[in-house]
């Protein structure tokens, strides 16, 4: 596809940028097959302003000509014939009185709400230009073909692509545990992906499973998605295992291979728990239409724990309650309160760290494996079994080992980013696949990091750029949906690694948390409904908080650079620690 | 009266001391005029908690004995009886039982909630001990004679009384303004307390107002608070006044004098604003009962502006709500969402901080003096003066400037203080004058200081004491209703001055904020909902960011000390400032 195509304007001068906390700036909007650019024109200053197309969810327009005759649109994409017909009315309407100058006097505004939540606005001359512009971000911000979108054109002069894709893998995962060597083995049964197309094509199984039960158990998985380790928890010598639902169904079908690889897990141990993300209500419906759980009789080992979690178009839904109560201006207290009640979006935070808080219980304090899963094992499993290893786990809190963490748990495990991101909370097209799950994840993060602000090695900034970079990214780390479709795109080989530029030194100091300190002890969070708060440096970043948060960060930057050169700050450096718990 | 008769017990060993975020302790429990202590008996360390007994708002004893029979009684004071019947019950049981083992046996326990929110549990051996104990709780910490109070009798060993009372006085404030000398007096009209109970003997007045008008105003103002001024504002040379309402009554009654005071306060200027912390409605309604509200005809200089601020029981009864919200530890998110939202404490916030920043706007923006005032004017009138003091003032948000302003316009100013402080959250006592209106001004401060966290000289830690000191007090600040009750009862030569006492070095260095910057702007704090938070310090101090809370002002001392001394660390400093911006 060419992407001048869909440009027919591709400068504007004299366009006003307005966005919150910022005074408005006057200066050159261009359009690109990717971006949007705005350049700043007043002398000495050099206001840049890039933004990927991709990051825009919606945008609305507002045409008006020296009548003031004023239209709004809203929402990209589907208003196309719209905008035409107002465009034809307007030319008419322009032709049909006394001069040419109502045209080139009249102006737009177009209104661009990110996924990630910015907003900004753009005042644009000409009506015809503005609308040019319009339909050129609505079609461009929604390009479906993955291997047209940006990372694959990103080459940041500094940084070659790299030969080493990625922080960790299963292999590596594997090869760093050696005290599982015995009793677990790495299968590669899914190299070619037909046993499990959501699955890489390593992964850690029992032993004395071998590939042939395997491929019997992934039949009996829903997506063929079979039990495998996410997490051995070095303490006690208890796993985590994820997958999805056993396809029992209405005639409670056994898989004699299933049963043998869950007994396998858990060998030498009397027990292990089963934590459901379903209720044990909707487990039943399941087995209605296929699905199911693991019955008593056939699973005697087994504990089954239900924990009902939101998931899929619920959760979406949620986010966009909350983000339009947000960003109400006029309501009062009780309104806003209500509002954020009904969102049930801190309903949701407190409902996931609960149940990873469970989980990590279960590993940790009552000493017995656990398989995590809720139907198709690729949501809200994933979102409890990371949050679990944070708790527990001193290396998950460390940058790396947290990055290491989302590729193996997220990206890898098959979390299909590229239809639950495809959308955010503003967007007006129909909901599909879109879940804000990750977000949640990262919401969930933060308040581990408010409860425990020296316990983790990376800051609040990090998550904010990972919201963002999960929407729309320079990098092809969150692209596709598996490790088949980053596979048959070449992306290792055609796009840059986010979480291997994370860590470069420049990167590494903006998102370290200086105040860190290593403890070997679990962080269990409170989940009181007190104690949880709403994650305003992503949600309210439209209000002044946001800049303080900005500032912020930057001050943490400079100080890590200083303590770099400065031994004897330390001192001071301690003050600083306690600082940041007065939130 | 003699404390002792109120004493059957005086020490119970082998008492277990239960609070929150702490690890239990036993050691030994005295009870004294005025004090519970408990010292922890282990060997090696030296635990003391030494609690006022005017500080606890209600008890809840339980007393069990060894067959399991458990009561449970809730509050102080009322439940006399029912304790005696317990124990004369007791006894019979033991009788008829088969020996005294059961009564040594036996064991109570005393939960002790504070009006400060802090809560205790104290296990107390012997079930008579447990209810001597109980007994002389309830009876100590609800004396009634001023005189009795703790104040009376502390005299710290590092101070002697002082020979100069308080920072603050209309007389100083007047001689430290003398821009204002040209137009205004100082007027010691009230010197006798006769023209108005509740004001200082000395007030700032229009100066061409004589003492005759004076009265005659008096007269016509309830509880004789006549206009007075509070505030003057260098940048334009205008001022707030506050008073109390006019009691035009149903027959629009008027008062020549009056009309002339308020004239001759905007003396050259075209008009003044009244703000009235009322709905035009209650206005309205105040006249059918013998009050009212300026009538535009007669004060045709004047704009009235109504804001309806919630007072009284309505206050109390939120405050009530909230706390019991914060101590719910079963609820979900929703229900904790909802009680936040019912107890309607944020909106009394919100109302206090716009209403402010109402008065605030025309003072500064509009350049327009303002009287306000709401019924009597010992209430919300002060809270808004006083918070319009310190978005405007410079001086008032530096912390002895913030002391200053609240002995003039709390202290001086006539807040009853007694009355509105007798009770707080836990008491199930019948509310009669109680109301939460001074915490209700820390908790806007807190907000302000929130979002301009380099603005305020002082710290969190100073607003959570004052809270604690509002309620019981080793001082006798906040003691009695008026400066004439102080006067009666010798307060400044029989007592301690609080706010003389955080401005020595080592309080300084606790309260002051090493944050803060000067600054000669206005700090307009935003009001909407979003921006407004619960003042976690206060009512969450239960919970463990409590502790954290304590720490952080433990390390901001450590740090003022240490850049006492270290000139270098400034540039880290910069640093610091910017983290609690991060909230």
């Amino acid at each position: 596809m060419e992407f001048s195509e869909h440009i027919k304007t591709a400068n504007v001068e004299d366009v006003v940028l307005r966005q919150p906390l910022h005074p408005p700036s006057r200066g050159t909007l261009c359009i690109t097959g990717h971006h949007l650019l705005f350049s700043d024109r007043e002398e000495g200053s050099s206001r840049q302003v890039l933004l990927l197309l991709r990051n825009i969810d919606a945008i609305e327009k507002s045409v008006e000509n020296l009548l003031g005759y004023s239209c709004v649109f809203t929402n990209a994409g589907n208003s196309q014939k719209s905008v035409e017909n107002l465009l034809a009315d307007s030319f008419l309407f322009a032709n049909a009185g006394n001069s040419q100058k109502r045209i080139s006097g009249s102006s737009g505004t177009i209104t661009i709400k990110c996924k990630d939540l910015h907003v900004l606005q753009l005042d644009i001359p000409g009506m015809e230009q503005c609308l040019n512009i319009a339909r050129s971000i609505e079609t461009l911000s929604c390009l479906d073909s993955v291997s047209e979108m940006y990372p694959f054109f990103y080459r940041p002069s500094d940084a070659n692509l790299p030969d080493q894709w990625g922080l960790s893998s299963p292999e590596k995962h594997y090869s760093q545990m050696k005290e599982l060597h015995d009793r677990w083995r790495l299968s590669t049964v899914n190299r070619d992906y037909l046993v499990c197309p959501s699955y890489p094509p390593a992964v850690i199984v029992p032993k004395n499973i071998d590939d042939d039960m395997l491929e019997k158990v992934a039949k009996f998985r829903q997506g063929g998605r079979f039990p495998v380790l996410c997490y051995y928890h070095r303490k006690n010598g208890t796993v985590i295992m994820r997958s999805s639902q056993p396809l029992t169904g209405a005639n409670r079908k056994r898989c004699r291979e299933d049963e043998q690889l869950l007994q396998a897990a858990i060998e030498g141990s009397d027990k292990g728990y089963i934590i459901d993300t379903r209720s044990s209500q909707q487990a039943l419906q399941a087995s209605m239409t296929g699905g199911g759980f693991e019955s008593k009789s056939c699973y005697s080992s087994w504990k089954r724990l239900h924990r009902q979690m939101e998931r899929g178009k619920a959760l979406q839904e949620s986010l966009i309650k909350l983000v339009e109560a947000c960003g109400d201006e006029y309501h009062n207290m009780d309104r806003w309160l209500s509002k954020l009640e009904n969102s049930k979006w801190l309903s949701h935070v407190q409902t996931a760290l609960s149940t990873a808080g469970l989980l990590a219980e279960c590993v940790e304090r009552d000493g017995h494996s656990v398989l995590v899963y809720g139907s198709e094992g690729k949501d809200s499993t994933l979102l409890i079994s990371t949050l679990a290893q944070l708790i527990m786990d001193p290396y998950c809190r460390t940058l790396e080992g947290f990055l290491a963490l989302l590729e193996r748990e997220w990206v890898q495990a098959g979390h299909p980013f590229q239809q639950r991101c495809a959308h955010s909370a503003y967007s007006h097209a129909r909901l599909q696949q879109e879940s804000p799950v990750f977000l949640l994840l990262l919401d969930c993060v933060w308040q581990l990091w408010r409860q425990f602000p020296l316990a983790l090695g990376f800051s609040e900034a990090l998550l904010l750029r990972l919201a963002t970079e999960a929407y729309a990214s320079n990098y092809g780390t969150f692209l596709c949906n598996s490790h088949q479709e980053r596979c048959v795109l070449g992306l290792k080989e055609n796009t840059h690694c986010l979480f291997q530029a994370l860590l470069r030194p420049r990167e590494r100091d903006c998102y370290s948390n200086p105040l860190y300190e290593h403890t070997e002890l679990a962080i269990w969070p409170s989940v009181h409904p007190q104690s949880l708060q709403l994650w305003r440096g992503f949600f309210l970043r439209r209000t002044p908080q946001a800049r303080h948060l900005e500032e912020v960060q930057e001050e943490i930057r400079n100080m890590v650079i200083k303590w770099g050169k400065q031994a004897d700050a330390l001192s001071v450096c301690e003050g600083v620690k306690m600082f940041s718990l007065n939130m």
